[in-house]
């Protein structure tokens, strides 16, 4: 290693090109395969020796950074755009508490632990003896539906139900309107895929579900949050962020927010669609938990018609996480561009197997039902476990209409992310308020599905670990 | 409108402003909500009166490609961010013949509709019996298969049995080297979002898989091509292209290469790779017609042992395109990432319905049998169809050692698009090949798929639509 003949300044001079270098390729100025100034221009801008700047780039050489080119100088190697890795940590165990480490811990957990802090009900709520008579009967049904892609908009059969769905909500909307994808999730990443650039602002609430973040972060969007109240977005706050900020999207749930279990009042969804449309900014509104209102409340898509709007959905919550599919509602237009973009990236519509099921349960009759049926458990899972809750100090910041999230606040002090940590280790996956908070400013809170807050040992497990935590 | 009273010169000034602030707003060098030059400023710059910039942002501000702040001036709109159009056209009809002309007019296509150009088997070719089987046996499995999200990286039957293919085509890979996907295009594309930054050049073969482009289109990067040769890409000038491009990913198939037939000589293989190292280009290696070749050729994630090559795969070709489940097997750090990548996107991974056929179908052992009777339907089909072309004076530029596609050259002179858009006019979709081709160079090709070539009227309109077209 040439360092050792250097002096402790020429060692800093060397690491100070090395710095200039860095930066210039981390903020794009120089892009792979972009050649690096010649080394005795570089040395006479920066005020070191040509010696200073051949010791870093060799050094810069030996990283990978940039590479030397005989008789040509130094490039920038490919391996310095770097993958785009939306978490830090290594091992699963070491991961910092974000955005990611409740999807994490609760899809890949063993059978035994418990998830009080996952966002869907257990398999036991589910419709399972419908779904095997809906499998069933796909064994039996004709033609290729088994082995054939499907049309690109997806199932005709879902989509007539579908929008039959959106009529009953008051929303006029034709076959041009409507499309189905894969997942809810993949429906919103067609949405930003078609309608964002990277650094482009989106507004989400704050608290929000924190798989937003997530998705906003690979994106590469610039999320900015509006405080959440129990009527919807604090419209004050939401009017001043909007002109401020003029995001191109604001990503939200009508109905039943998540994690906070509120209900958008019409007034409060009005002055909301005026700004939007006086700032230019989009909205999606995600539908995914409405079917577990108990009666319809004020919806976006509804006031607006899909001309602002973009309504996105699934019916994973409510009937099934395993045959999973998406629709997005939308301007025809907007349409056309999203079933490209499908094509191009997942080539054809979703699996028509999964479709089919889901359009056989919800031909049947019997999905409403299922959903009365669900939400009168619901009323008595919300009641017993805010209970429970109270006896531990913890109280909902509301008591919701419908679904099975509780949002409740900690005890004066207390912060949930060590309670969660401490949780884990016992085999307990919380969710942690700042996981789903943009501003970080949800420390004291943490959201509780219900549905998984039955057993004892949660409790005991929660008690535990907020001792420790204290 | 002011225009009337201003000169033809004056007039032209007006445009000439418009011009410029369209031109710093297509080039984002004004991005949506960034204020615009003063009036008085801009007017200096250009050397201009005043009153024509104020008539040129008026006019701006009509199109609604900027909007005027009281008091404050003008800033660039929201909605100047065009969406993410992949394709131009309004209507179907009226769409140019590019990469999603094939896709969209085969997937969507009536079933009277002959489409011999569309890149699946016919629905009778397909294993419908197996897969009923597969389904009943869903319907009667325990646990929460039909409701649960499934793990991060898929289901760990399915992962097993792959793992074990991989090990049979000599490559060491444990579990932290393998996910599952929800399709083999959406392996591809997020391995894309994981590797690519907007602007990034990509290399393809040309021709290549029309759906490639579409891909990369909408991923916004640089595609450039390499001429594809009987025995793999012409490696002299992969060799030059990588020195001179630096691409950051290489796309390809190898086994049966789409749409040529070719296969990768190991000569070829090895002198690509060793290009790649040393032009830090990564590969992925689209694994999706390998198991319709007789016997096993060399295969780029063989030899370089999943460091440099990431392969990608799925089974809608040969099993089911309707239960659909991909995979990526590639270094385990990448895997990482891209398992983070696929929860932020689809939260969670494959549907497990799908994983849970395709892994009852590949573990019965008539996975083997359904793919020597494929291989053997198919010779006899290749022979046939080229036969048949031959009397029309199209012949194959190779017939391939399997697999259902025959690239075929046309009669001198002729161009396959105007070809395949007079027979489309007829209910038969044609693959023409200039959507195979970056370089547009393939105008006197066309891919034909063996096993939908069998109805005589594929031939009668063809021949036809030929004639139509000299």
């Amino acid at each position: 290693m040439r360092i050792q003949a250097t002096t402790e300044a020429g060692g800093n001079r060397t690491l100070d090109v090395m710095t200039a270098i860095r930066g210039r390729i981390a903020g794009r100025a120089l892009a792979p395969g972009d050649r690096l100034p010649s080394i005795r221009r570089f040395a006479a801008s920066m005020g070191v020796s040509p010696s200073t700047v051949v010791e870093a780039y060799d050094r810069l050489a030996a990283e990978g950074l940039i590479r030397p080119q005989r008789g040509s100088g130094f490039y920038v190697s490919n391996a310095a755009t770097p993958p785009l890795k939306l978490a830090e940590a290594e091992t699963p165990k070491a991961r910092a508490v974000d955005p990611f480490w409740v999807s994490r811990q609760s899809l890949d957990a063993d059978e035994a632990v418990l998830k009080p802090g996952c966002g869907w009900l257990p398999a036991d709520w589910m419709p399972d003896e419908a779904l095997r008579r809906a499998v069933r009967s796909l064994a039996r049904g004709g033609g290729d539906l088994l082995t054939y892609y499907g049309s690109t908009r997806g199932s005709p059969a879902l989509r007539r139900l579908l929008l039959g769905r959106l009529g009953e909500d008051g929303i006029e909307a034709g076959p041009g309107h409507l499309m189905l994808t894969s997942t809810g999730t993949q429906a919103l990443d067609l949405v930003c895929r078609f309608l964002l650039r990277p650094g482009d602002t989106v507004l989400v609430d704050d608290p929000c579900y924190f798989n937003f973040q997530a998705l906003l972060k690979a994106h590469q969007a610039r999320i900015v949050g509006v405080p959440y109240s129990v009527h919807g977005p604090d419209i004050a706050a939401f009017e001043a962020v909007l002109a401020a900020e003029r995001p191109r999207l604001y990503i939200t749930n009508s109905a039943i927010h998540n994690p906070t279990g509120a209900t958008l009042a019409p007034q409060v969804a009005h002055r909301l669609l005026n700004a939007a449309a006086e700032n230019d900014t989009i909205i999606v509104e995600d539908d995914i938990f409405a079917d577990f209102e108990p009666e319809p409340s004020t919806r976006l898509a509804a006031l607006d018609g899909l001309s602002r709007v973009i309504r996105i959905g699934s019916f994973s919550k409510t009937l099934s996480a395993s045959a999973r599919c998406g629709y997005i509602a939308a301007r025809p237009d907007w349409i056309e561009g999203l079933v490209d973009l499908q094509i191009a990236t997942n080539f054809g519509g979703p699996s028509p197997v999964s479709s089919e099921i889901l359009a056989h349960m919800l031909a049947g009759g019997g999905y409403r039902k299922h959903m009365e049926e669900l939400r009168r458990r619901l009323v008595r899972a919300r009641r017993e476990t805010a209970d429970r809750l109270h006896r531990l100090g913890i109280e909902p910041v509301l008591l919701p209409r419908g679904g099975f999230n509780l949002w409740c606040r900690l005890p004066e002090g207390m912060d949930s992310t060590p309670v969660a940590q401490a949780a884990v280790a016992e085999g307990v996956v919380l969710a942690p308020g700042n996981v789903f908070s943009v501003s970080q400013g949800a420390a004291g809170f943490m959201r509780f599905n219900v549905a998984h807050m039955i057993e004892p040992r949660v409790y005991s497990v929660l008690e535990a670990a907020m001792k420790r935590a204290s």
